[in-house]
């Protein structure tokens, strides 16, 4: 397209621009007289002046460039905005589209909606500075850097008609997760899914350092970005009149590729290589358009330009005017009108209703959402005859139950995992669907396909980046993990808990389906791997989240997490936390008994305790430690038949909170009945014993818990060695049971005794033949009939 | 190098090649027969095959190449060990070097000790699968991919006869932090760094997939590494006799310019550009020279080698004889002699004395190590004349501390940070050293120089994996970092402290620098970038640890900072965690005062309290809290002149736990002295408030701490509302103290009620002006002289 023919277009889009800019720099600065009617005095000032300049602008040059494709093309495009900081940019952009009006009517879209929209930003009461669950059209907390580009990828994958803009800026770039996410290339099929335009945004600064991108030749940004698989489109400069015929002519370019791409895939004429998508690369200076330089010191195309360019505008004459000489360089009596609205023929530039990209029903993924078509668990179920009867492969078993789900929601449901998939048992899947798989195939591979629907990429922040991407543009998914490196993504977590805690507050933000995760390959049957791989931990950090938004499951067998996976897939606006074994294992409950134990989320197992008040409560938490629970409850019955034993197993494990901590907490006069007010609780727990403590500090018997979980104490070596080198195992459990139940150890040493050569012969055995012991090998529940 | 010249020395290259296969599988699969000189027999087979054969041979293959690069050149090199999990194969070469035997002596270098060697493996009571710190040359953990690159840049640093070969697995090559950490190169000095030698080793599978960077075409992956800075050499193949000249080539080439750029650098002669350093890509199969096909299926060059790739050995007859075939197709008899040692003529092969990669000094860093030259903290004390009579900020007095040290540690000391060195007020550092950066400088450039010591990267994962290597190979540093974006290196922090657990057990691994971390931009200060910059999480998570390897201090002023800052830089073997403010805040202590305090850890603060015992215990730990916590005890003496309230404040939090679960735990006696045995103690925390129910839940007056401290409640907004949105602040603070002393609600009904108009006129206040109302912004300790 010839540059001459869009003179006029981009002279009117010049100014949609330095309306985006004015309202900007209105935002961070002002208070009151929005128009600059009158001359700018101190008082119009904000007292505290907070905010990110020097990415805005760019993002604004991005945002119009933008509606001009969308209007000219008519396409469904996302802006995800890496650099969440220039939050102004965003807001602004919104308001120009009328959207934000239409959504905070108490901003109109004229004066006095322009003063309110300036001073709620960054103002108590008001609107956070970053981009964030408030701003419309956004899909990250902009707060954290790093996720912009797999959130991009996440939200177009089967949602073909969809192109993600996606502004990297070249702060952001340089951290690990986006450093790894240009690969999603790789996984995008054009007949199915949407594509994502990266927009490589160097302004060359972070917040007080030249970038490493910004400072790297235009060659060798070339070849690392055609080494990643894109065909990079360069626009470079810092005067506007250049500025836009060379961003108009890249949008157009990648437009008409990706265009092309697309009906080539789709109308089956290429199937072969993926193809080079577009990209692009924006160099322009930070803080464009604003003060060249304050007290001398260089600010435009600088560091200095990050937040605040010029500061003390309140108390410093100087200072003021150049503020009010940079606002006014926007012109805006050119650009509002009387009443403050934008002018007609700028308005026009928008696009209208759901394209707007503020307005996109992809930014609000609950209006798009379809609740997911799930089987009846049931059909999955494990027959158990009476409990400990059989032996079973608790995520194996859900994984049929996932295949099912696969074959109802072929468009809406993607299994996510870091190349764990079939390692965590979850193979039955592979019946029905494969990985996804674009690159290049060869003879012998095995569940690749250019339409599989299970993402693996060794990368849990692409994991996390994509899901987030793919629950917040409205569809459903599951994230299957090593419990250990869940870690990996904790800080990934905590700001998808901070958006849905502020975002279930919005009316107008449609709920989500909830973030799940299935933690297997756990603590306990890491004796393989060893200490590397043993870290139960992360289900600490989501107990420290808002109540209403954090569920941990901790199913002890294959019908409970049945039960647990399909109420969690069903569930929106949380993140659910699931651990679960894949080893074979004893099976405790048949499907009757599993819905009504995990419904209530924890419970005495008769069949397993002595009737009425105990003596003893052996409580536990976790597949394993319920096994090893169960087994020292059988060792103990057959010592001391006598001894009432009360065996308590919680699934669901925030319900061990008081009532007023969490939505689940169980009442006090619940959690007495199961604990009772002063018997010993001996408490098997998957996790740090802490965790326990923490949750239960407040309940009347706490004193009487004795917790045995992980101690950091692990390497390779076998699994019930696992248990014995952290105390969780039947024998220490049988023990604390003896020593911590009054007048037990005095009247029984010699049972205490025999636990402990019980112990000593389990360690001579297992350091000689490198196996378990066969007592705890052919062990059973019960071990007599 | 012509390649016929080599052949002689590559068939004996290829016989020790040989050799540590034969180790590596035999470590995998025997416990007993170490040579074969019987029949392979079921009772010989390990009853559980656990290790990862796939990436062993090529691990091998680089090792022995390596060699011959080191004996030929006399470098000093490091072998740092991407895919850990292939740690026989590291094990085998420190025993075929020696090295083991002098470590372990019980695993001699004989065939008794080949037997141990094997059996030990993977086994109860023996060492890891994985590289570990039992791995004599190994500095990683190998059970956790994605760290090996930046560690390995870490190890160079300041030491500048150092070769780090750094193995990177194409699945570990998909993670985050290893992507980003290509861009190390861009901070490597020749003039006084070493050099890492990145070699990538597409075996092209993971655990049941092929990999990304292994499905791509040797173009896309040459511009790939072209556009990182390096300049790629290609080592592909299957066949041996073709692979050894190829790589011994590549490795002569990549030696030869490593010099050469280092000669240029080091004479003067060159200082433009950074070098395009030399990387090598190694394509091999998976699992190479191990077993073709098993049971029909493909095994040699594809996933199902990752592990253990014949399975049924001790059952299965033919399983059997396919690993006797595969063990004796390296024809053991012809590697060691008839003692089992490895024959002369390849033993001479390997390196001496500590050029072997297994002896390095630099793998066991304490050996390097010298102490840190401190100076005295006591010049940078702020002088206190009275608690609460001055202002300053500890971050900024701290800094001064650090140039001071960085003056006085030329070649062993750096400071890490995201970009936030400056922001986090350390910027006095700058006065004595710049930032290291070796790309293009502009004329406006600040604090940017080749010899800066202030390694800045926007990458938290750089951060921590380039100090972790720093440290590991003998020297001290300091990660800076805001408090809410350390999560993003949880699960590194996790490794780390595994590492150190282990290692400390371990005689002959010297003491390494404690990790040290300065957590500033914290919770309560990140009023101005809201929700998402908002996370006092991660001391909980750094809590969960063993004991004797954490720290957390929260000081409450400058001198506190400096005190703690200055112990922590002169520790060893430890993680500590210091979160501090950087904001101008009330000081409270003098220096004298300052290191008594902190030397208790926690005490009270008699200037702030009431003689004798209390009525009511108003405790504190952070400085925020701590600034909280005195204004509330100000309100409350105005009013109530005749409480006796007694202030407490905790700078070394974990010292609050029982004396049996941390060596820092006062005993109860001590910490009854303080909390009493049963008044009410309003705790202000920097935290999460279950962190201290979980760290005191044991203690006799317990059940009468009332916490305060973050409840995920925040936003854009000021500091104080911060509090107040959190219920930190003084008023509810004071409202606590006043409704859990008994009797003193019932009395002073419109204390409470003036108090509640406080905090409503606050929320009118600071909505309406936008900063917090006079009486807090005025407000000075104490407010009556």
């Amino acid at each position: 397209m010839p540059i001459p023919d869009m003179h006029e277009e981009l002279t009117l889009l010049d100014r949609y621009w330095r309306a985006a800019n004015y309202l900007s720099v209105g935002q961070i600065y002002l208070m009151d007289n929005p128009l600059l009617r009158q001359p700018l005095a101190p008082r119009h000032i904000k007292p505290r002046l907070l905010g990110h300049w020097g990415t805005t602008p760019g993002l604004n040059f991005i945002y119009a460039h933008l509606n001009r494709v969308i209007r000219q093309r008519d396409v469904d495009m996302l802006y995800v905005c890496g650099p969440g900081h220039g939050g102004p940019g965003m807001v602004a952009n919104s308001w120009l589209e009328g959207t934000y009006s239409e959504i905070y009517p108490d901003v109109s879209d004229d004066a006095t909606g322009m003063q309110r929209l300036f001073k709620q930003f960054s103002f108590p009461g008001g609107i956070p500075s970053h981009a964030a669950p408030e701003t419309p059209g956004s899909i990250n907390e902009g707060g954290e850097l790093g996720y912009s580009l797999s959130h991009a990828f996440g939200a177009v994958f089967d949602h073909p008609q969809l192109i993600a803009a996606c502004v990297i800026g070249d702060g952001e770039a340089e951290t690990g997760p986006l450093a790894a996410s240009w690969h999603g290339i790789k996984f995008l099929n054009p007949q199915r899914d949407g594509v994502v335009l990266p927009i490589l945004h160097l302004n060359g600064y972070k917040i007080a350092n030249p970038t490493l991108l910004g400072r790297s030749s235009d060659d060798d940004l070339r070849q690392l970005f055609s080494g990643y698989g894109y065909e990079p489109l360069f626009v470079c400069g810092d005067r506007p009149e250049e500025m836009h015929p060379r961003m108009a002519q890249a949008l157009d370019t990648a437009l008409d590729k990706i265009a092309h791409y697309q009906q080539q895939a789709r109308s089956g004429a290429a199937d072969a290589a993926i193809p080079r998508w577009p990209m692009i690369i924006l160099r322009s200076p930070k803080g464009w358009t604003g003060p060249k330089t304050v007290d001398g010191k260089k600010v435009e195309d600088f560091w200095r330009a990050h937040q605040v360019p010029v500061a003390a505008c309140r108390e410093d004459e100087a200072h003021r005017h150049i503020l009010e000489t940079w606002l006014r360089s926007y012109q805006p009596e050119t650009l509002f009108d009387d009443t403050g609205r934008l002018r007609a023929e700028l308005r026009a530039l928008a696009p209208q209703g759901d394209k707007r990209m503020s307005a996109s029903p992809y930014a609000n993924g609950g209006r798009l959402r379809r609740a997911l078509n799930t089987p009846d668990i049931s059909e999955f179920a494990l027959a158990v005859t009476a409990p400990g009867s059989q032996q079973g492969e608790a995520t194996k078993q859900f994984g049929y139950y996932l295949s099912a789900l696969f074959t109802r929601n072929r468009d809406n449901f993607r299994l996510f995992g870091p190349d764990e998939t079939a390692s965590n048992r979850l193979s039955p899947v592979f019946d029905v669907t494969s990985r996804t798989w674009m690159a290049e195939t060869r003879d012998d591979d095995e569940q690749l396909a250019r339409d599989g629907r299970v993402m693996e990429i060794l990368s849990e922040h692409q994991c996390q980046g994509w899901l987030e991407g793919y629950l917040l543009t409205g569809r459903h998914g599951l994230f299957n993990c090593y419990e250990a490196f869940i870690h990996i993504v904790d800080s990934m977590f905590n700001q998808h808990a901070k958006w849905l805690k502020v975002s279930r507050k919005l009316p107008w933000r449609q709920p989500i389906s909830s973030l799940n995760y299935l933690l297997s390959s756990h603590v306990w049957r890491q004796d393989h791997n060893g200490y590397s791989h043993q870290d139960p931990g992360f289900i600490d950090h989501v107990a420290n989240k808002k109540a209403d938004i954090v569920r941990i499951y901790l199913p002890p067998d294959a019908n409970t997490l049945l039960w647990t996976g399909d109420h969690c897939l069903r569930t929106w606006d949380r993140i659910n936390v699931i651990v679960a074994g894949k080893q074979p294992s004893p099976q405790w409950l048949d499907m009757a008994s599993a819905r009504a134990h995990c419904e209530a989320g924890m419970g005495i197992w008769h069949w397993a305790s002595s009737e009425g008040e105990p003596d003893v409560v052996m409580a536990c938490a976790g597949d394993v430690p319920t096994m090893e629970t169960l087994a020292a409850v059988d060792i103990l019955r057959t010592w001391l038949p006598a001894l009432r034993i009360r065996v308590v197993n919680v699934v669901d494990l925030l319900a061990l909170q008081p009532q007023a901590q969490h939505p689940h907490g169980k009442s006090d006069a619940e959690f007495d009945a199961l604990f009772t007010h002063d018997k010993p609780v001996i408490f098997a727990f998957h996790g740090y014993p802490s965790l326990i403590h923490r949750l239960t500090y407040a309940r009347r018997n706490h004193a009487s818990f004795h917790v045995h979980g992980f101690n950091e104490e692990g390497t390779t070596t076998t699994p019930f060695d696992m248990t014995v080198l952290n105390e969780l195992d039947r024998y220490h459990l049988a023990q604390s049971a003896i020593r911590h139940t009054p007048g037990l150890a005095e009247r029984h040493p010699a049972l205490l005794e025999d636990l402990q050569q019980r112990i000593a012969e389990h360690h001579r055995y297992v350091r000689e033949y490198g196996e378990d012991v066969p007592e705890v090998r052919d062990w059973k529940w019960p071990s007599r009939a």
